[in-house]
């Protein structure tokens, strides 16, 4: 079979390897298609987050996939061969505090795809997972749209860690992928009132076409003075406020907006320190990171399957695997990452 | 009767003024005993902090308070002439969406003592307040303990907004009156496992004998690598950290040291921008500012009268009314407050 | 103006009387729809379910209204002249442990319409009300919907209370209008696995209409089986059931239906005691009451208005205010209830 | 080694078996006591509650221990040999829906100690445990203390579970050892107002000495008149009632005195079906009944190492292992029962 592997920043070269064998509680999986997450983009520009240890470990990127079960492990119950199937890709150990408290997520000893201690990546024709962590693909739904469970779930965890419901008023900054899929599991939690806040109009165009009540241009508006206007949320300020771009000054937007008793959901990646004004938001203001996700798969899978998360309408770019070095070098190249929201890797597809 | 005003900073002054008259749903208090807040200190030296809108307004301080029923409204049914009460300084609008769900602490339109916008204040012979925020002061409990369930109760609310219980793993950050309520707060509620750290002995020695499991001198130690060694919280760090210091050295001591999962309280006013290392605290780390306190009183009061919560110990200085001048004057000289844990102006005292 | 009122058990007659007068804090509705509740129905049949201690208290049917303003006390601040409001029936004193705590729905001395110790009904041209339990009419949506939005709110807070929400599997037990409006609730909180349980064919073909995923004829099929069965929930069993018939027999096979940890909220009225099987569900199930609503308006008029929750396909009978005998009669006509989902008498109407 | 085995209902014999052999991940465990729960006496005398599928299976009891480890497998990493330990005796899949949302105590596929598919008991001198579900006994606290861990953390599961906390108002039905563990819970949990009623005057007297604020003997006092009086708690009733007795009887007096917005948890095991009466607990009353325990041993062991968790006074009985069969003999007699709280059978004992 074909892998792909990051042999330098910068570098994916495909290889043959040995098709891997199940173990008694594994699938194999013929990997269908591998959804790029920001996290690969980033370690194929830059090399790995956590670098690993052995210098001679092999890194595979891509840990957003679907595909269709081809062997059974001899203890396996739930799957067949020719079932398809959703992976998610943390295999947690199973024991330990945080596991055994329902918070699977920030267990600190998870083996994730793509990352240490083991970087396997899902860019491969073939691979072996637990079969506790793989989810059968509703009908109706593609295969495409099972690999962007992942990255969904992302924003539902988010989201209802948030407490986004009916009622909620909400405010997203940043309209990226993960900005988009906190809106849209916003949504299909119940919440109708969210504004999206972003730099890019393109972004916002598919915000309101994904079910934002109201969008706001950064480059052409202060999102403080508009947000904090009597139209809109006045002096009582946003009850939840998302986020997801990132920045040291959209997070400061969002202490300048939410409300007292409200709350911030850090979902975007701060490189550096934040300064904030706790004076601001002394009212029982709360900011929470928010982390994966931890018992998502199952209602973000029922969310895409009846019509209420769109996937499909955020996937811009479809790269067949032979491409996958053009893939990645076009999602860090500056003109052509402003056109690209969701890019996907096809493996296999759906045959 | 008497009632004592700020001038202007620095300068309390004594004076005659009628006694106040209850309407239907108020009580008449003839006040015993006032605690001095942090906030009535920095009051008496540099103004109110939101100054009054009227220049002439005058300009009251002090909110922690017990006394006795000495004439009560038509509408009173709680209270009869002779009962000895607890206030509850702040009276919240009843109404709005907070009071609603139970938040009535971050209610916008409170009437809170001592601040905007009437700026009443409890140095007074007389005061009146609804019958709805006193409490009946419990037999074996004493009028001086009353004045102190207000302070008592910000460490409860903080206390109980933090999850502390059997079982919590707590650090609180800095010593004083607050972060000393925090802790006998924590106490109450069934938690054994508490350290605390501050920079002067007399607060720890006195933590400790009010129950702390261990105290680090953070002039002596960094206490940072004192709580993350091995013998101590180690790799996995401290599950519910409560800041009541007020320094951002303090806070970023914090961040280094909470568990993932975990919370950090900000109890402490930080008056300027405090930079956070999100990275450091992404593991679904939750930081929330504490205000106040809310429907906290009963089981604070309960914990003082039941043993649990010694405010006793804590007051280390007692003044008579006519030397208000002289108690502000101390608790802002840099020798005299450092011995300063708890002051109490006495008015009617116990008869 | 006019009013109706009950002079004795199924004897509706409508009165002359005066147009009431507004206080300071209250707005002088024209009311224009009512909704007539099963609790108005019953009323009507036997008397009030608690009866007035004064035998000559006048007694009023009707809870369940929205109108127009035409009049405002001196410190309303919400409306004006004109406003078409939504009213919230209930009026808690404010001020107890409840209403503190934000569960003002069992207050003990909530002042609510149609019942001890006013008995005043919204069966009326005029009615005052204070401003702080009536909400403004959303663009779009008609006066009628805007009575139903009491109604809509007690299948919303039950629906709140059980956890409903994206991800839910849930069966409800009664296809009535409560049973009906818990559906759209669960519904409106992203649920989309919802079951219902009835035996009138009509209300299930409305369920259907309604969002439910899957109706049983209980006249037809064994509930308990259906629900048991492979296909359905299995061994596994219903995570969240909600008993809206009020019998025992259905509150039984909720007991038999339910899951380990799952929980059965008791929604109908049930006027004897039931025989729960506690060994049936010894694995940390709960069965909760659920009264009323709570802080459920906005969000409940949110769904509404966003076209989440329809309310007006429910409606199967309107009758002018002159007709108000004849409504109520046919309500408790054996043959003519059968047919009727939702009953509306028109007042104002639109006008 | 030497075992004991169920041989038919009323008939422990004492048997030679080999010593088992650890696997990877589990520690061979020298067994010091063994508590005697209500169900292991209940097996004795009449069978195990779900009889085994193969007829030669054979029946241990016993699932209350502490112990020794003699022996670790390649795997562990907690404990080396000479460590004492406290065995929590359910071992979950792990796996699961419940496990993984952190409510392992409902796991399906629990493997309990005494009961199917092993029904291995603690009565023998060795046993092995998976090291996941051992914990250190601490300094200062007796292996027959740590043998009672397990019916402690059933009671401050229970607790936990019911909200037991500082300023709870509680009542206990049945003071026999479940009661009394519930009882010292809530205590450990800040509740300082707890009140127990049973009809042996034994209990009661030992329930004062272990904290309760009051006692009620149902055998001179109508329970229900007692706590409904003004002087208790009134019209309000009971926040908080947990059923221990198992009998209709207390789960009706339950119903009488919860408070509206109250909780009552059913402990106790009800073998037939309760008439509840719904109409009198229709304002947001919650029943739920408590199973086992979830992540609960280190916050019980805390509670014990501490002093704040009286379980050795709850010690009415040790008997040596060779008196197994008088020991459960003395559990079923009707005279000699009544005497005895909580008995433990001795092995290893602390050698």
């Amino acid at each position: 079979m074909k892998k792909a592997i990051l042999e330098h920043p910068k570098k994916m070269v495909i290889k043959e390897a040995p098709i891997p064998e199940p173990n008694d509680h594994e699938v194999l999986i013929k990997v269908a298609y591998v959804g790029m997450c920001g996290s690969d983009i980033h370690g194929f520009e830059f090399g790995p987050f956590i670098p690993p240890k052995d210098p001679n470990q092999e890194i595979g990127l891509g840990h957003e996939l679907a595909g269709t079960v081809v062997k059974v492990g001899k203890d396996v119950k739930k799957f067949k061969v020719g079932d398809q199937v959703i992976v998610e890709p943390g295999v947690p150990d199973d024991t330990c505090e945080y596991c055994r408290t329902g918070r699977y997520n920030i267990c600190p000893d998870v083996d994730f795809m793509a990352t240490q201690p083991n970087y396997r990546g899902a860019l491969t024709e073939y691979m072996t997972h637990p079969e506790e962590w793989c989810y059968p693909l509703p009908e109706g739904m593609s295969l495409m749209e099972g690999a962007l469970v992942e990255p969904a779930s992302v924003g539902m965890h988010a989201a209802i860690l948030g407490g986004a419901t009916l009622g909620s008023h909400i405010v997203i900054f940043g309209g990226g992928t993960i900005g988009l899929m906190t809106l849209q599991a916003c949504r299909s939690l119940g919440a109708t009132d969210i504004t999206v806040v972003d730099v890019l109009q393109k972004r916002l165009d598919l915000a309101l076409k994904l079910g934002a009540k109201a969008v706001i241009n950064g480059k052409d508006e202060n999102a403080v003075e508009v947000l904090r206007s009597e139209e809109n949320f006045g002096d009582h300020g946003v009850d939840l406020v998302f986020e997801c771009a990132g920045s040291a000054f959209t997070a400061n937007q969002a202490v300048q907006v939410v409300a007292r008793g409200g709350k911030i959901m850090m979902v975007g990646t701060q490189s550096k320190p934040v300064p904030i004004d706790f004076l601001k938001i002394n009212r029982e203001v709360t900011i929470q990171t928010s982390f994966r996700y931890c018992n998502n798969y199952p209602q973000t899978i029922e969310a895409i399957a009846t019509g209420k998360f769109n996937v499909k309408d955020m996937v811009t770019n479809v790269y067949p695997f032979e491409d996958v070095q053009k893939a990645f070098s076009e999602a860090i190249d500056p003109e052509k990452k402003a056109n690209m929201v969701k890019g996907v890797i096809k493996i296999a597809g759906d045959e």
